[in-house]
């Protein structure tokens, strides 16, 4: 997972083209975060949707109308060009996935960086917590579930969790490290029996990949940052831009820098 | 401090017009709240004013446009009747203290709740810390500082702290106690030295009453509401309600339900 790049060679790296894939295990230590790209009108219901749902979409900066420059989280980089991939969505359809968005980008258009799960699986890594998916080497698995989010109008949804298996022991530890990241889901929403969530079967997330259960364990499931990409989606909004899905923008700051406590 | 009447009971004797003061000690137990209404074409700046310095201005909640219901934190609540006193700014200007606004109430109104050390002086008092101010029956020293917030244009302004003077043990408990409640302003911003956050005397606090620091105590410094206050004074708005000082918004959630962690 180690990288000795810096967070200002990974992205130099993605406005080259020369990185076009995931940012996991890139600039290690530094916080990752998701991209939303909206137009002004509809940012002050999209931050209020993220108001009213921290967990999911605890957002770490939103830039000015225009303003392609993340200047608390990363001063030297420019949103349109420093991320691996982006997708592009019209009407709520995928409708591209480029590596670089600069002849899309228009004067009103207001940037939003939410905090990812990244951060707070290096702080169960170092505490020595087996993170199942980073050892079978996928994706998390996300399942969509059936708790509802507080909307925002036009903006709505059911919570998308992902899922870390755990022994009761662990569990409890990995329910202590994670509530000092609030700021990054934070803690978990839920542990045990899936159907009391929604969720019919683990062997088939929603998105990413299956992952082993060993005897003993027990599923653990946090507040995913795919919930506001789902809201989104379902706003149909005409234009909305995010990352790919593993390709985060990499900040500037360090990950132990939004332990809250 | 203590009271044996329930938020509804103190949000109805404000509506009817028989309790117009301070809300302290009402409710005992239960989260008050700072107000703030602006019309929506100023909501988004503001929310993001908050989101960019959070711990001076932590959002509960904020409200639909035209809706004076803040239906997470108290549903059978009415924000234009339901506080003792409010204050109306006009171009900046302090414009009229009235208990009632149901005939300012516009369709674009919107209503931010904003998070009160009230909370975690209850959880200080809980654990057999001192409160200056409380001991001594008067408001909480506030002081500008020259430390800027992070601005969302229109709004910009220096931070406003409050004061407490703890011996350094009480002090340490102190901040271990209010890192619990990043709802509530979270923990201190400063100890020590008022000159090195631009504060010249202590015992001539800019908003509140000075109060005593025995030998051997240290001041600490909280982030204070009144931040946001400033910041939308300075942008002079045309129009702008708020709560009157100490004439909180008193909340039907409890202050033990606002702990992080």
């Amino acid at each position: 997972m180690a990288s000795a790049k810096s967070p200002e060679d990974v992205r130099r790296l993605a406005r080259e083209g020369t990185l076009t894939g995931p940012t996991s295990g890139q600039a290690h230590g530094f916080t990752q975060a998701n991209l939303v790209i909206l137009p002004r009108e509809h940012a002050f219901p999209f931050l209020l949707f993220c108001q009213r749902n921290p967990r999911p979409c605890p957002v770490l900066e939103v830039t000015e109308p225009g303003d392609p420059v993340p200047r608390r989280y990363a001063p030297t980089a420019d949103l349109r060009t420093d991320l691996p991939c982006y997708r592009v969505w019209r009407n709520g359809e995928l409708a591209g996935e480029p590596t670089d968005i600069t002849d899309l980008w228009r004067d009103d258009f207001v940037s939003f960086l939410i905090g990812c799960s990244f951060t707070f699986e290096s702080a169960l890594l170092e505490a020595g917590l087996p993170v199942r998916h980073i050892e079978q080497d996928c994706n998390v698995p996300m399942y969509r579930t059936s708790i509802a989010c507080t909307p925002a109008p036009p903006f709505a949804g059911n919570l998308v969790v992902s899922m870390r298996p755990f022994l009761p022991a662990q569990a409890i530890q990995a329910i202590q490290i994670t509530s000092r990241f609030p700021a990054v889901h934070g803690a978990p929403v839920h542990f045990g029996d899936p159907a009391q969530i929604g969720i019919e079967d683990l062997g088939r997330p929603d998105f990413g990949d299956p992952v082993e259960i060993h005897p003993g364990e027990t599923p653990v499931f946090w507040a995913c940052g795919v919930t506001p990409q789902v809201a989104l989606m379902q706003a149909r909004l005409p234009l909305v831009i995010t990352h790919s899905p593993g390709c985060m923008f990499v900040t500037d700051r360090r990950d132990a820098e939004l332990a809250g406590i």
